[in-house]
């Protein structure tokens, strides 16, 4: 693989494809960020993000490759995140080092995806929900959400996140898999601090949870360090540009 | 990486992790299966479960190498596959040939889990949850949860379902994933097969959809060759007969 090889990344805003673009940041790699708005309503993908993957979402990433061969899209983040370090990270820099670790952080990579997001996704969902029920309903729809919630996701929600903390105490590095920033902390960025760490109001909300960065040291010593980060910073700091032009442009042509 | 290594897999009924008990066996592979049942009302693993991994879920799997090297235990049905065809697949029988079809299977056991299992487990815990609403509160509850339902994950559920549909079409063959069976079809059957074409009443009940076999010719074609596989079938009957047991068993010290 070549580093004339060129991306092109299909960015939707608050969504799990922010640390998609970090990466791209973290290898330094040639790429352009096509970005999408979601739905100010119903909080949906635009159309035409159909145009771009039959299931509408973001991320997808699109390879052009020096060589000639046919370009190639990639979806699912763990997948993208695996595929971007195999071919792009010659120095194994977001690599650990080592059977071992690196199958830890293949790990993550699915488990970020397949475990953690679903229970965050349903809990935000349900108690959206409540917000969106029928006038006359409201108060029933939030003790039912609220059942749901409690009933399953909350249980789940915290298991997960005394079993996250728990294996950043046992790791004992500050990262999640060996002594430096990898796959799996890029992974799980979106998850712990773009859903929960920086989110204090929606958890509040969710999960009736105010003592987050108490509860869970290890886990906001590890936010700050993902809040910290120079790419991380650059990459928030031009998305929040754009996306701000965008809308600035959407309001004129009202 | 040796034939001699030995496998031990926790399995729960009615879960996962009966597919990775479909790998083990159609790799010939030496293992047994530590058998879980889940508690009648909750529908959750039981509390043993958590003795085998922090968050009580199965499949987990344990390899117990030849040469000596420490165990190894394996979480994330997308990442256990990956492991065993990558290290106990030789001939490559139940890998694609090529760098695409690689490329398309891995995908897919990302997606099966980030993307699939999470609306198909979201569609039926809703629709679970009104059943066990306080009484004097089910009605509202259905409306409710049909509401949750209707307003997201059914939506996702059609979405999802046509494009399987006609990933299938566009393949051509049969599978997923070039002309055989691959782990793209193994981590799907469960899914697809289990959550959905064998479980029509849950369908009705859940998306109020009566005609899934005719809707989705392809689907139903693929669902009847993953049923008369014959390792399927095996491991399907092996466990029919464990888990009778078990019940019978557990009848008698009552």
């Amino acid at each position: 693989m070549s580093s004339h090889d060129k991306f092109i990344l299909y960015w939707l805003d608050e969504s799990r494809a922010h640390r998609i673009l970090w990466l791209l940041e973290l290898l330094e790699l040639d790429y352009d960020v096509d970005v999408y708005l979601r739905h100010p309503e119903t909080w949906r993908g635009p159309p035409e993000l159909f145009h771009v993957h039959p299931l509408g979402k973001a991320p997808i990433l699109e390879i052009k490759f020096a060589d000639g061969r046919p370009d190639l899209q990639l979806a699912e983040s763990g997948l993208i995140i695996q595929y971007l370090l195999k071919h792009y990270d010659p120095h194994r820099k977001f690599s650990p080092k080592g059977e071992r670790e690196q199958i830890k952080m293949d790990y993550y990579l699915h488990y970020a995806e397949g475990t953690l997001e679903a229970i965050l996704m349903s809990m935000l969902i349900n108690s959206t929900a409540k917000r969106v029920a029928p006038f006359g309903m409201r108060t029933l729809a939030k003790v039912y959400s609220r059942g749901v919630n409690n009933g399953y996701y909350i249980h789940e929600y915290h298991l997960n996140l005394r079993y996250l903390e728990n294996q950043l105490r046992n790791e004992g590095t500050g990262y999640f898999v060996g002594g430096k920033l990898t796959g799996a902390d890029i992974i799980l960025s979106f998850p712990i601090y773009e859903n929960l760490f920086d989110n204090e109001a929606g958890v509040k909300e969710c999960a009736d949870e105010t003592d987050l960065f108490k509860k869970y040291p290890n886990l906001a010593a590890w936010c700050d360090k993902i809040k910290n980060n120079p790419a991380y910073m650059r990459i928030t700091e031009m998305m929040r540009n754009k996306v701000d032009e965008m809308y600035a442009m959407k309001k004129k042509r009202k």
